[in-house]
């Protein structure tokens, strides 16, 4: 194989109770990308459509996962890599921008190179990009990328990522307004200590979300989702935060909250018609106050990234 | 039915990552008690074999927790209860002494009365035997009593307790060093501040140990039994501590640490061998030291507290 065309699918980190370490993969919100061997060594980025983000490798997060990924090949290679990234995430929007493209350029070198790494290797090489994009080596939302599904990030050191069954019929739905928050800024609105009982709280919702996720119980996933800690002091930095949540959960969301870092907001619901009518109550919140939004409807991936078959196809309408 | 016999049996609370959230219920352990309905109303212990402890129904955590139960009863009812209490478990011992008695209480009445409660309701009104018994109506050893198996308290209010799967072969060995750690002592060591990246560190393990629990995964369970937050407070007052738990892992103990607030450790074992070979390992510390102890293999009782069908059986061995 000499080249590769992949969707790179857009994440939901910390799912309200698991802050850093709960994720899950969205399937009709994405990037695309191609990257191909190239007889110059390292990796270049050739083609960037969509968005405005740095060409040069060491300040692209694709070219710098790309070149942990490269760092840690046992053999020499004589060959280098060259990607094109449409991008349809957008930057800063909460759901995995960067680490879409951490993870699909990881995901496709792997793949032209036959497979040398397991997916949990390929999860670390792209936390390096997730560094350059935030500062800190998260995996919460590149693991849901890689494999799929929710994703509950075990251990950072050593890194262990388990993936974690969830029920057929949910859906996501995750409204972005048009502002920009940077993840480093709203890690730095966060306490750094949190009270002994607010922990107990948490670690009671956390445990109950993955309870209700293996046993699909839907009626204990909603009341387990819910954010003692990060989500107030969060929240301020979204506009009309807790009018859009307080309207998805009266439109039968099972609960919602901040995707990532956000702005975008997410809940999640049980069957696509929930799903649905929940981004029309959650998008009546921003049409009512003017404030532009993309919003996504979408299952469970529970594959996570993908590769497209036909390379050649022209990829149309991105960044609209 | 005029009166009932029990086993109401010791528990493992905290087990490592679930600080005030997950317990299990032993099976080799345990309390027995005999209650009969009686004409006077109200509730009396009348005898309370193998240990020293309050007959005043107002201090006893039996007593407490019957009278919780007899207030939230619709109908009035014309006669009242006698409680006889065989104790095994030693009061302070850190495996649900005051649960054992509270659940049993609650249990044994609602038996008697028709059962007019949900096992659910029952914890509610054993919590208030353990708020006498250490200051706070805490959930976690009284859950497993009365529900068996693992338990999580997803929420203390309102109050909700999930049951967890867990393999069949799972074990817990767990030593009883004979000192005394009140509960009020093992609180009062705690930091009441986490810091974030403790958390997350905690809520991930949390995480692994129900993922682990629920899917087989003993290695899983394994990697998942570690706390760092209430361990390394708590572990100073409990001698040789640290001797023990190494002692454990090193003879194959999937993990170990801390039964509910101590002084008392707990190990978690694949199988009945490895359980008696871990048992002997801890054993060995104590005996070296020449601290006295006693130790209890026991598969994890799925059923929690049951009733023992003869009556009038004489109950023997009790308390030494």
């Amino acid at each position: 194989m000499e080249e590769i065309r992949i969707f790179a699918p857009a994440t939901i980190a910390n799912v309200s109770c698991g802050f850093d370490i709960l994720g899950l993969c969205l399937d009709t919100v994405g990037d695309e990308m191609v990257v191909r061997k190239v007889k110059e060594k390292g990796i270049k980025i050739t083609k960037i459509i969509g968005q405005d983000l740095p060409f040069e490798t060491l300040n692209n997060v694709a070219g710098v996962a790309g070149l942990a990924l490269l760092e840690n090949i046992d053999i020499d290679i004589d060959f280098g890599f060259e990607i094109e990234i449409y991008k349809n995430i957008k930057p800063g929007s909460g759901i995995g921008s960067s680490a879409a493209s951490s993870a699909g350029a990881v995901f496709a070198i792997n793949e032209l190179l036959g497979k040398p790494f397991s997916a949990n290797e390929l999860i670390f090489f792209a936390m390096q990009g997730e560094k350059l994009a935030s500062g800190s080596a998260h995996a919460d939302n590149v693991a849901p990328a890689l494999l799929g599904g929710f994703t509950l990030v075990r251990s950072y050191d050593p890194l262990e990522v388990i993936k974690i069954d969830s029920p057929s019929e949910l859906y996501a739905t995750v409204i972005h307004p048009q502002i920009e928050v940077k993840t480093a800024d709203a890690r730095s609105v966060l306490k750094q200590q949190v009270s002994l009982n607010k922990m107990v709280v948490q670690m009671g919702n956390l445990g109950g979300l993955i309870s209700g996720l293996y046993t699909s119980n839907y009626d204990l996933i909603s009341r387990s989702l819910h954010d003692e800690i990060i989500e107030p002091d969060r929240s301020i930095l979204i506009p009309e935060f807790n009018e859009v949540k307080t309207s998805a959960i009266a439109a039968g969301a099972l609960g919602a909250g901040i995707s990532g870092s956000g702005p975008s907001i997410f809940a999640l619901c049980k069957g696509e018609a929930s799903a649905q009518k929940v981004a029309e109550a959650m998008s009546l919140v921003y049409k009512n106050v003017g404030i532009d939004y993309d919003v996504h409807v979408s299952k469970i991936n529970q594959q996570g990234i993908r590769i497209l078959k036909d390379i050649k196809k022209t990829i149309e309408n991105i960044g609209d």
